[in-house]
């Protein structure tokens, strides 16, 4: 069997075309990541975009979950701020704080100055993927990669507010008040957003993941106004290239219809929303496929607490017109490997 | 008129009870706090739990937007960690922090170690509550005084984590995995709210508001089993003294059928949930009145922006049982406390 075909018969890609599956295909939001013990020590004084940066540690760190759990796929391991550290803004991530831009976004000049993404900007990210597909395909059968970028929303508000912000008031005053200057922040952050994902589907990359993880601060008035025209641009762009794409929020349970219409294949679903509810929200099983939503606090239950949960979920996503099983919303750091080493056998090994 | 006669009249209270209005009403959570200047003004140099525990200054801020902005009801201003404070719980409010508590609770000793809260421990609430009222009562022809009080499920958040927490997880965990202490903690600290708010209305509180403000990171099924029972006992309790009890939450879209449910006359709803799908989910006009629902960054907006929103959401409010105009979440320190008059003079002169 070809890389190739092994590709073709993944669960996941099965899955996330609304295809009959072999078993329920399973991936973690955050697998590769500060759970892992093999990760804190490759990242020991190693900065977070550096680790990006690198290749290999790029390489190293997305395959680290897939070899200690046979997850059914891969995620690229990056973050939402690293496509504008390669154009050229001023940012870094500071540990414990997280993404801090030296100079916020206010105007039009301040939007206009921030570079276009080309491919040339990122080698190290050609690079990683290249390397990654040619060590997935030899892992289980074939392992499907997906490529990852934050949406624009997310990514304006690190740009407007500088940092991490609860509340994104500045970023909605922006919105609300100054739309010339929105519109244009939304269009250069789309354009780098799916600029970012063509680099990694045109290394090799089998789907990609748009993460809008603020969005859910948005009212669904105010998502369809300012926000998903921005989404849908990016997501166009990247079905062009023939891949599934998954949209993924928190918070987000009077969004979902909308992040479906937004041109998404598979919806991503947190914790908050029941996934039968989800899965009415996005068409049943004649609408978008389905990803999601064990609470990830569920780790910390008693293991047959989480796995009883786990298979309530498999039940109910029997109702969407294809499922891929995931925690709600990231792994949460202190989670135990060995709790997500059992999640993913008890998912592959349930019953299709 | 009397001051009670005052009352009865109160649009606020009128709202509460599904009765007709003669305008809108309208208040702000956290009205009282850090976007007023003779707020900050007051606070230089005191502690968060002391002003809390000083009756004097805890009637001048609550009277200070009940002055500058004509609101329909004074929030009683505390913290939802006061009454632990009060029963000798170790604890601090630290700034920019948040609640810090030195030995969270893990075991059923460390809950059995609380105790419970008796109106002899809170004399200076009793004292600012006395005030108050005696205050408002000359305001606008009578200004009702709403009692405050965190909800178990929050409450438990602080006690588990030992400080804010994004995520719950201790919290969860022992929710999911120790039943037998999560259940006699949140009896505990049910009994805590209950008997807070109770000192509240007996010395002239004229409504109560539970405030859940975590309870958005629970599953329905979760809160369902878990956490609503506690907070139905709270609200139970206070419904025997016949004032409207008001019950809020953020991020509860799944739960607010149940928050309803719960024992609540008027049922909070945050901004992401349009308003007229938050009526619908807690009966329609025949079910529980709701308060809300304004996105708090609105207040940023263009004014023109922020009441044309405004106007939407009285239209919406047309359908409930009753309404209440406030924020989708608390005041965000950085308002400019003009807006904020601005918005109250145009709900209350809005056509009913």
């Amino acid at each position: 069997m070809t890389a190739a075909q092994g590709l073709a018969d993944s669960a996941f890609l099965k899955a996330a075309r609304g295809e009959a599956v072999p078993h329920t295909p399973v991936w973690f939001m955050r697998q590769a990541g500060r759970s892992l013990p093999e990760y804190l020590k490759v990242r020991e004084g190693v900065g977070m975009l550096e680790s990006c940066l690198d290749a290999d540690l790029t390489t190293e760190i997305t395959l680290q979950p897939v070899r200690r759990y046979g997850v059914d796929a891969a995620i690229f391991f990056s973050d939402i701020v690293l496509p504008l550290k390669a154009v050229g803004v001023d940012l870094d991530i500071k540990p414990g704080v997280g993404p801090v831009v030296a100079r916020p976004v206010r105007t039009l000049a301040d939007v206009e100055a921030i570079p276009d993404l080309t491919p040339d900007a990122v080698p190290t990210i050609t690079r990683a993927v290249r390397q990654l597909v040619a060590e997935l395909a030899g892992i289980n059968g074939g392992t499907p990669l997906i490529g990852f970028a934050g949406a624009p929303f997310t990514v304006a508000s690190y740009l407007v507010e500088g940092g991490p912000s609860k509340e994104h008031a500045l970023t909605k005053a922006m919105m609300f008040g100054a739309p010339d200057v929105w519109d244009a922040l939304m269009r250069k952050i789309a354009g780098i957003s799916a600029a970012f994902l063509e680099v990694q589907v045109a290394a090799g990359a089998s789907a990609v993941q748009l993460f809008d993880s603020w969005a859910g601060a948005l009212t669904p008035g105010d998502y369809a106004t300012h926000v998903m025209p921005h989404s849908a641009d990016v997501l166009a762009r990247v079905g062009t290239l023939g891949v599934p794409r998954i949209h993924f929020g928190v918070g987000t349970t009077n969004l979902l219809t909308l992040m479906g219409e937004a041109g998404a294949d598979v919806v991503g679903i947190d914790w908050r929303t029941p996934l039968a509810d989800g899965i009415a929200r996005v068409g049943g099983p004649e609408g978008h496929c389905v990803q999601g939503n064990l609470d990830p606090t569920l780790v910390f239950a008693p293991t047959e607490v989480m796995l009883a949960r786990a298979g309530e979920i498999i039940e109910a996503g029997r109702s969407a017109r294809g499922h891929i099983f995931n925690l709600g919303h990231g792994v949460i750091p202190s989670t135990d490997p060995d709790q997500l080493k059992r999640l993913t056998e008890f998912v592959q090994a349930y019953p299709v």
